[in-house]
């Protein structure tokens, strides 16, 4: 891992490497970028979390309809980002029993009816039992909490992304 | 075209569908999405210009950012995305002749270093000399200026992208 390497990255490798870290939202990491020169990864985390708090309501709904469901089509057609695969899978989402996938299914329809985006959570901090057990409890909350509990899980995800790769790639 | 149909798409499809009017940018049409019935094309269109509008300086650098150089990488390996693609193409970006290709890199990385953005303009209202004296004009601007500039090429690729999408779509 090497601050020094990634401060002098221009924009467009610097998005290529990062600009997944907030799924799907590569102009976030664009954003990010122009914040460098950064004292460390804790300083490269906290730009992104910045310029997350910062958006309105219907900007952080936004980055949470970016999400995939958990165990959705997605994962089954094969078109989820590298790094949303390798976290559900980690997290065994790829192997449910089918009366799991019919429970995740209908809770996830439930959780998205009730609050017009996904139940967004950290996988790898997870495993198909927890993440059942959440999405049991967090359907139950209101709207507003859940937007801002949604966004915490995104900066975990997040953190564990940029972290892999700070490790892996530089 | 029928706005009525658009009104009752989920999310999932709506950003399936309009997801790349703003490149690379599904999350803005994620928050476009929350701000439906729409009217109108022209109510929907706007929605994404609030959005973008009420952004800060950060976040309009960091959409300019996701734009593809003109004749640039991206075009040359075919990893642009389809609408790009189709609008380089249409203006004659694919058939530059070697002298042409060398002045259009250049500009462009003049550009880039002077505003740490791309040259972005909307390819499908130009061809490419329009486009060459664009690049030579606009260069000496300062970055203020372009980054508004910019963000207003954003917004008449958008209309033209979104208008595309509703004539062939729907």
């Amino acid at each position: 891992m090497d601050v020094a390497a990634l401060n002098v990255l221009g924009y467009e490798d610097f998005v290529k490497i990062f600009g997944n870290v907030v799924e799907k939202c590569p102009s976030i990491t664009a954003v990010v970028w122009s914040k460098r020169p950064f004292a460390n990864l804790s300083a490269l985390e906290a730009a992104f979390y910045e310029f997350i708090d910062a958006l309105p309501d219907s900007g952080k709904e936004g980055i949470l309809r970016c999400h995939p469901d958990l165990a959705g089509r997605d994962l089954q057609s094969g078109t989820l980002t590298t790094e949303s695969r390798e976290e559900q899978t980690r997290a065994g989402l790829n192997a449910l029993s089918s009366a799991e996938a019919s429970l995740m299914a209908q809770l996830n329809q439930d959780y998205k009816k009730r609050f017009d985006f996904p139940f967004v959570i950290c996988a790898k901090m997870n495993d198909k039992a927890t993440i059942l057990e959440q999405l049991l409890e967090r359907v139950g909350n209101d709207r507003a909490e859940e937007r801002e509990r949604g966004i915490e899980e995104v900066k975990k995800i997040c953190h564990l992304r940029l972290q892999a790769l700070m490790l892996h790639k530089l």
